[in-house]
């Protein structure tokens, strides 16, 4: 039920969401007075025309409702984001400084101090959180256990709970470009890449993540642009981080593009998708970025002559994945509202 | 019914079938009746044990029901095989002889003797051909329409009907791909290469294959490996194609194996595939060729030291293409036995 509203384009009607979902009006009406009286939906009653920008009528996800705490870590900065029920951003962190410097666990107790600040602007304002999720630049094995975050220095690390909330985790690409999918909403396949130190993607087919056989997807940061090429931490040479990296792209634009398109080009030429996302720090650089990549696809990718292959900057900008942190603590609500609402009348 | 008894891994009674649709064993009755008479299935009964290898008691496909032909073009030769329902290839031809010397019109023309022929063979025997399929090693649009084959020099060609039969047409490396999970069954997820003169690879996730957007997924033969490389007849440099199509790997092994190596490490990077499948030419190859493989794939994928990556020899050997083709004609039988039994009644 929610989830019909949050995909509804405008405001639907307690009948709109009863043809949606096929069952009755009375059911809905009751389903949905739950969901009000539980915070979670808002109604807004037709009103006489006044003509000034008035929200149209009916049913909406509550901005009162619980909200999400996105968290992300990755190699210079820490962030952490309130996104409502509704989608909108209510607070934002963002604290500079290079992680590498510190260990694991330092790293986490200041992240906690960020959450914890994120949380009391939040509970400031009467906002309640339904959870939190952190993006990380690594492999993330099922249950929250980081495997490998190659760019950190981590190895192994189990994020324990943070401002006093249990921790989601999830690779930073993967959340990403959830985020990307929901806030673009028209495009069911793309893949989206992640532009910070280092490189990860996001690989959407057929509107669903695609994580592949452990959930280690989207390492495009380490496809092989020079074989004989610049050493990378992972141990190999010549991956496409070494070439493309926030680093490396402040120091030779041209060469991270025309990297990026070599690498790009065999996303395209093995998984025949027709949009790409540039995102995290590629973002802010589309504009010096994109040509390069272009040229590199019009040469490399076989089909580019039959079907031309979309470059764009993400929507969410540098911020998509803690947006996509939030998003799937959001997610998780819609979901299952009665456990949330179960969860706050135990409270 | 039918794809339950293919799927099944020993010849399942009329109980067990029931049990296994859902069907109420009258109904299962009534069926399996219709599709005996019809020369779809076939069932043996239980018979005192002599200890002789007998076959087991059940229902099983019938050899003598409808075949499937599987045709395939390439570089360097054209082949055709009569696969029969239960799965057994009753005839095999292979016709050795460079196509790039024939215009795309004379080539069919031959590949239709070839075909002719294949067909004359079955119906010598008493068999009947459901339909047949062809493998193209190119880009395929909807309807058949070959769009390109760089390989054959091939652009937009529509294949017509061949043997007398209509024709549907499929990349090789899809069918292949198609053949090898039938064949093998027990992956869910792979990567397929085909090496010929091209390289393809046909992509299966979760036992079924990705196609892509436009249904031109897999073309690793034009991953860059080395981006200031040779020239490739698509018009970049450097393509995989260049280093370890047949030819190549015919001069220089080691280089193919490395080329190889790397190309699929940007595969199992960005797919977290666990299985990869040499099959095509590199099948009778793949003594020389899998230790340099993996050697690169332990250096250049990410996940090398967390889980391992499995390089096989296709199950199919060089004929999985041809074999995926006549695959796909008795898929569509066991999808659809209702089609061919109305089919075979009017004729």
């Amino acid at each position: 039920m929610l989830q019909t509203v949050a995909n509804s384009a405008d405001r639907p009607s307690r009948a709109a969401i009863a043809g949606l979902t096929g069952l009755t009006r009375a059911t809905v009406s009751a389903l949905v007075d739950d969901l009000i009286a539980g915070g979670l939906l808002t109604e807004l009653e037709p009103a006489p025309r006044t003509g000034a920008g008035r929200p149209a009528a009916g049913l909406a996800l509550s901005p009162d409702g619980p909200a999400g705490l996105g968290l992300e870590i990755n190699v210079d900065y820490q962030a952490a984001c309130v996104v409502d029920l509704a989608g909108v951003v209510r607070h934002r962190f963002v604290a500079r400084g290079d992680q590498r410097l510190l260990t694991p666990t330092a790293a986490l107790a200041a992240l906690d101090a960020l959450a914890t600040e994120a949380r009391a602007a939040a509970e400031a304002e009467g906002t309640v959180l339904a959870g939190a999720a952190l993006a990380v630049p690594g492999l993330v094995a099922p249950g929250g256990l980081v495997r490998v975050a190659p760019n950190l220095g981590w190895q192994e690390v189990r994020v324990p709970p943070l401002a006093g909330l249990p921790v989601t985790v999830d690779n930073e690409a993967n959340l990403a470009a959830l985020g990307e999918l929901r806030a673009d909403g028209g495009e069911p396949s793309f893949v989206y890449v992640s532009g910070e130190i280092g490189i990860g993607a996001g690989i959407v087919l057929d509107g669903a993540l695609y994580r592949g056989g452990r959930g280690w997807s989207g390492e495009i940061g380490h496809v092989t642009v020079y074989p004989d090429g610049r050493p990378c931490r992972c141990g190999a040479n010549g991956c496409l981080e070494q070439y493309a990296g926030q680093e490396a792209v402040a120091a030779d634009p041209e060469l991270a593009a025309a990297a990026l398109g070599i690498a790009l080009s065999a996303v395209v030429n093995l998984l025949d998708l027709g949009v790409i996302v540039l995102g995290g720090g590629y973002a802010p650089e589309f504009a010096r970025l994109h040509e390069g990549i272009e040229i590199e696809l019009r040469r490399r990718v076989l089909t580019a002559g039959l079907a031309p292959v979309t470059l764009r900057p993400a929507a969410l900008g540098a911020d998509a994945a803690m947006r996509g942190a939030a998003d799937a603590v959001l997610r998780g609500v819609q979901q299952d509202p009665a456990a949330w609402l179960a969860r706050a009348q135990a409270v």
